[in-house]
């Protein structure tokens, strides 16, 4: 059987990737002491390795495709094919940024003031980038965790990784400059991706986390409308996607359902109500295609 | 931009209003070291506080709606506007009720033989007033807890709260009267209630968490009927609601769909296949607006 | 009020046993300290036995039905009516296997070769019906649990329950022969059920457990269909069910709904996109009756 | 056979309660469903009540004796004896206590400043006498809790309990009066106090319990000591308490052992070794009686 | 290296055994996935088991020596060397015992009136010899479990373990006679007792067993005492064990030691006290070798 | 007040060294949200770094000094002065070493057969260094974690840290060099170590730190000893340490008392008592000096 080597993120991705899969039709089982997953499509070849190496180990060919984050894939510096953008991050469906950050009462107020100052950072050869491009010279050193405790202490400032800013307000921190904005990427080797029989399986797979993905935050409407109030009812309705609306038995009456938005829900639904729609349930979804 | 304050009960209701809100549409989130919690309603502001005092604070202006039970709103004394009853409470969809009890060995059989006795209870001015009004002389004291296993010992009788009745068994008491019974009710500030923008918001919430309650223990049921067989169907189904009945392609059939209550389905579906309905299913909802 | 004794398996089949009634809209409620359950079926009286008794129990009309494995059924040797097959077990939606086992690095290959050894094994009648069947003739001991650890140290050989042959790789045993292969059983009593209200109650609790049971790895997938393209996108369905078809408002669109095993949603949901199917999207199911 | 009824606190106090008589030499044991926990001292008669309630049950002689905070002791204003003060409170070893503060912002600075404003507290009588005491007249309001963030948004000020301080900063509240220090104490019902046997027994109680809290940061110190070095020795020793000096068999050595306090053992082991002590161990303790 | 083979009992007696060993110096090391305990005595071959068939596996030889309750081995019937009653067992440092038990109401007052009456248990040999001893003949029937639930539904009386009582009490049953007493054995085999070196090897873990069972309840005493007063304080302390008595540096005075029981504290210390004894000190034991 | 700054290992080592602390006589709380823990020793001012960067903060004159692994030491290069060992590791009380390993089937059998491989390490450094001493080139790359299973996958070979050898057993992989033996240092800052009471300061933690770890596995053991045996008895006894002997009120008796290992004590006991030793009684102790 034809197999495709999927590198799987380990560590903070982890979780939200197996679920991800899961929601996309594809069962996914990590043991706390094995590297390789099992999952219930045998089309699949799973290892687990740090987000940090993805895009290497996928360059190098160890891999045919892997999902890791943008952040990662930047400071390795590596060559691989991005399938697509997977928008959810560490802890939700948002991107995580990287920032660089000060004592809340340092005197520095911006990237030209670190001049010849202390950096640390875990994501070094980007900052590096990052400070040449901008025409700083600094210090810009490793750090091994613990960063957002650095600042002011040990250095003079930090690049750390954030997502709702809650660790910077609790180690009073202020952010001067947002470096790099990151979400979760599918990725593939440039070779393996023009072999037939992958570069399908890949793009099936694109289409069903894609698919899956789509559904968070959205659910189904379903109602009953008179005839003579459908013109009415559909301009309360999010203009871009046309409802499928089907004939009842009684000829007065149709039923119109649509995908929509979970958070219009408690806007649409009152006004849905006003304009005599009877009978409106909202459903949970498990995938959308378009 | 315009915002409704709103009062959320702290303590027993907290967790059960927090998942009602979220089938509603509405994300809230509770820390546990702030009293502050955060949704993604931007036209909240939300401040926790006890259920017990609730009313008074909505009374005052301090908010301009709150959610808390009918007992406390009764206890308090305040002058607040009732939007609507959520038929829910500490740890159910049932009312909880106070009761006046007693040991299961005393001799007391009614409120009556109380005359004169020492009677302990966290409902302080409701129960003296119940007790006047039968014109029944006691000494009620405040009880600060443990209440259940004060009768008898501390005190003749108690009155005290009770969902399933467990905990009287469990301390051997006997109930001799049930003073109130009680669920969660959705109030407004009645000068705030005359604002037209805090008037809509209000009743928009309101018709979304009754629509949220509606499903609980409904279900979605859907089935293909045979023309034929469309009248003896329609029989076996709950008389009040009409179901919504579409043409399938194949013009002798058609689609039957129908929300139902759970409890009832153990009975309508082995009716429904005897009747000759086929390819029945059963699905979840998120919410119900009739 | 009628009822219906109903003996419930307590151990390893109890919480998937819960959780299937649940589906099939009954909720049956286990206290850690009482033998008799509650459910909101009043109709039912329900106690937990364990599964080894189960047959002998139903078989003497304690119960007029219970639940229990095929296994405990032979092993009891208890003559019972079996209602349905009911495809879960332990942990899964697979059956058990009772195999003879050796140590890996034993002699023995098949069951010809235990000629006057030792077998442990908790399944000791039927244990001991197979090798007289397969005219063997073994000392065949009763083991309170461990088993696994005995075979090669107590005994030369065990027979024990396996569903995904973990347990014995870990104690490196060698299967050499499945004994018994086994799933759960609605089982009645045959007096109770020439009874006609037991019998209908038993059969509607039949047509309500395997409904609950066939939603099992199941979905629902809705999508709008161009009449030009339905043919071509039929025959990506699975042949054996017929797709409900149904007229939209646009003549030249239909809606097309099925439901299929999710595990194939991997392979059909590409090809139904790239066949000109438009708006596919997945949905949960409770329960399905064909 | 005699037996003391002794009421025990329910809540904050209850688990260091249960610890301090477990050291004190009683086995108390709470089951979560019983106001009446077990113990091995069968002359004890226990029940358990609140804190809050405490005094007035003992002055009420429901209890012969009972343990409970100073500041509910005043709240009540019971009159009870006061047996010994024992030196532990909510979750720790000093007392807790009862501030006034307002948030940080707040241009009040001292009580004086809160004429004719709203405070909320839970301590409510003794509040009210401390203002009556100050001479100033404010709308003292009882609390059901969730005090500390009423402060500047419900109320002007609180009175509130504070062990460490911590959660006040969360709530950014500034103290501006501290009102009440309380620590547990050892209550006896007077009448009952009176009883020879009763009197003996809470005597004895008060004893051990005592003892086990001195041994509370204490350890025990043992070493050998050169005779020529004996003085020098001793002049290292807190000089409170004298050691307990044995003769070994080799006469110009003797043993010194002696009872600190942990907390000096950083300066002390140091300074004994450097001035001739070996064989130097620490060693736990019990319980310590002078 | 010569090794000691040794069944350790798998199940209730196997965490209370494992922490018996480690007061008494062995720590014993047992993985959840593993039969086979790891333990610092290079010197022993561990096996779990169940206490249920530990005495047949000493007897054939299996094993060396073993662990396992009193009523397992009157069960068994098997014939070993009892080395030492270990006085503790599932739960607590007090003997289990098997109880003949009927329902609150039934009218069988004494193992007389079950002459042809049903009787379940797990104890299946002792209780038909029991039986049989009493001239009294019954259905005795083997119970895989949830015995107590049986009794007046299943079968009319139940023999069944019992250490508080309480499960008795809460499914509402009465015993009627007390058929048996039992605390752990460490047992060994006979044939290997004669070998001196297991020999000495047992006898050794039995010194240390009982040794680190000695000290459970037990504590060590420590005061000053002027000589004048020594005889009275001698007086106070129990009379079988004569206490240490050492000389101070002061002539006047003595160090005096002694290990009393835990719960004889409570009235020894305030009368030592009384007697004129100072500095008494209360410190923890790990093992008492008389 | 004079403060000594010192840097706290954050990880591995973190819970295991605020326990030894503690032991030592020092409270250290380590809050979840703050890198600044919180101790009863006011002379301390501590800050969490990672383990991996301790040396070089120390080095820098960030702290005085610091407590971190031998093996991180190395890696940094920093040149610190070492004050003593302290004998434990990540998980226990036994240094942790870092080996050079294959997998169990790979054909290198020493570092020699690894020119021209790769090699993944977290060590990069001293890896390199090592590699360089061998006179072997390779291409030694850094690792972010779950380097155990990149070994035959990724690259030929890992340099991997072990304490039982159990994940690399998991692993399938052999240990083909043993590069580096590690435990925990307590090191200073040359320049910090000058200043008079910042040195007394170090030492004097130093001599507590020793003593804490030095009880590990050591118990005291006292017994009562008639002279006419003590000759014998003392010959059972370790022969490095004196025991202290005390002369009992009977001239007759002495007493004896001596600290041992705990895992000696199932030797020594058993020959004690045949030796005619009584009231042997073995109790723990907190901390040695000798």
């Amino acid at each position: 059987m034809k197999k495709l080597k999927l590198g799987f993120p380990k560590g903070s991705l982890q979780d939200s990737t197996v679920e991800l899969f899961r929601k996309a039709g594809t069962r996914i089982s990590v043991s706390s002491r094995s590297y390789y997953p099992i999952s219930d499509d045998e089309e699949l070849e799973i290892m687990l390795v740090r987000s940090q190496e993805m895009a290497r180990y996928v360059q190098d060919g160890f891999f045919d495709a892997g999902l890791t984050g943008y952040d990662w894939i930047c400071e390795s510096g590596a060559k691989v094919k991005e399938i697509c953008e997977l928008n959810y991050a560490k802890s939700g469906f948002r991107p995580v940024r990287w920032v660089l950050a000060v004592p809340e009462d340092s005197k520095i107020k911006s990237i030209k003031d670190l001049q010849g100052k202390r950096v640390a950072t875990e994501l070094l050869n980007y900052t590096k980038k990052y400070f040449a491009k901008n025409k700083v010279k600094a210090d810009i050193e490793f750090s091994w965790g613990a960063t957002e405790a650095k600042a002011g202490k040990l250095v003079d400032a930090i690049v750390e990784l954030t997502e709702t800013g809650s660790s910077l307000r609790a180690n009073k921190l202020r952010v001067i400059d947002e470096m790099l904005s990151s979400t979760t990427r599918f990725i593939a080797n440039t070779v393996a991706f023009e072999d037939a029989w992958k570069k399908e399986k890949i793009e099936s797979m694109s289409l069903l986390l894609r698919g899956a993905l789509a559904t968070e935050g959205m659910v189904g409407l379903k109602m009953n409308v008179p005839l003579q109030f459908l013109e009415k009812i559909s301009a309360v309705l999010p203009a871009l996607k046309k409802p499928t609306i089907s004939q009842l038995s009684d000829k007065n009456w149709v039923a119109l359902e649509i995908i929509i938005e979970e958070r219009t829900v408690k806007k649409i639904i009152p006004a849905l109500k006003r304009s005599g729609a009877t009978d409106i349930i909202e459903y949970p979804l498990n995938k959308i295609i378009y």
